[in-house]
């Protein structure tokens, strides 16, 4: 990648965020990168090739093996630890992520509304392998008797749900309530609850 | 409101549900609705008049008062339930209402991320309203020894993210995973779950 494509996704990315994609013309996006609206188009297509251009790197290259890479690794480290730290592990991890990558972030949630390619990525990389690799795990803690035998995609629910409301406090609902405890305060009795809800009673 | 003013509006919520906001011209508006583009210019300043227009009756004729009600109602009948029955309830009729609704849901939540008007309606008059009246239910909840000495908004966040996880398996991720259970068996293993989670043990 040339250093005038690299500013024009570094622009893009930034108006994306901020503006939307919609929103934002491929005009302003060369203002931005300080290039001419022609060199643009000489790399590419359209606007929305861009947009494929700048998020489909970030689904590749952050999203899908940051997630994979760090699910292999607590299957590698699975006989050491209970549900309650991998899930304590997974949290940590996915706030910072996110808390890191704020606006690839945004820019792939509002962006999944539209199209269609954004949200299969999304949900056959991320989505489908996550669950995968979860409901092995899942299953094979029911059937040592940690979990409660439930179904195994509703205690990967209750996982993700509880992640979700912790990102959803955190950036959008409730900062102020959210920042009155630390993040492990937040995530400790997060997964405290969970815990409570799918585990076996000792 | 005039009839025309009935078919902007009805073109409006087609096209940005479907489009969403920024991609939707008031000429593509104009000719969905069979109106002149001029007919939309006398009765909305711009576009974005057009959303606030159609999006805050939606605010405040349907989620406010919607919500409001039925937790009004919950707390007329509160003696006679348990947290599990009032949960049940909820999440029955908050799935009802938002499949009857998608198409407003998805403008709302779609242009929540561009539009701060529109956050902060949603936040102030369904979040922070339901938080409160949420908040005192779970306290009396946890003093009469139901729930577990948690701290309030936790139970809150964790009430709603189930809710959440619901609503997004339902419609997003997990379309046919979901449906390989009847609505009301996926809500009852996640109120299941989430009591398990926040109730005393007997």
């Amino acid at each position: 990648m040339t250093e005038k494509q690299r500013s024009i996704m570094r622009a893009s990315i930034k108006l994306f965020a901020t503006k939307g994609f919609h929103a934002s013309s491929t005009a302003e996006i060369a203002k931005e990168a300080g290039v001419a609206e022609g060199t643009i188009f000489r790399h590419y297509k359209s606007k929305k090739d861009i947009l494929l251009a700048v998020v489909a790197p970030v689904l590749v290259k952050f999203a899908a093996p940051f997630i994979l890479r760090d699910i292999r690794e607590i299957f590698n480290r699975e006989a050491e630890l209970s549900v309650a730290q991998i899930v304590t592990e997974l949290y940590r991890n996915r706030l910072e992520l996110i808390e890191a990558n704020e606006k690839h972030v945004r820019i792939l949630l509002q962006e999944a509304f539209f199209h269609d390619e954004i949200r299969e990525a999304l949900l056959s990389t991320v989505f489908r392998e996550t669950r995968t690799l979860a409901d092995q795990l899942i299953n094979s803690r029911i059937e040592a008797g940690e979990l409660r035998p439930l179904p195994s995609e509703a205690v990967f629910r209750a996982i993700l749900s509880s992640l979700i409301g912790l990102v959803l406090f955190k950036h959008v609902t409730d900062r102020d309530g959210f920042a009155k405890r630390t993040e492990e305060e937040q995530i400790a009795i997060t997964v405290d609850i969970l815990l409570h809800g799918i585990a076996n009673r000792p």
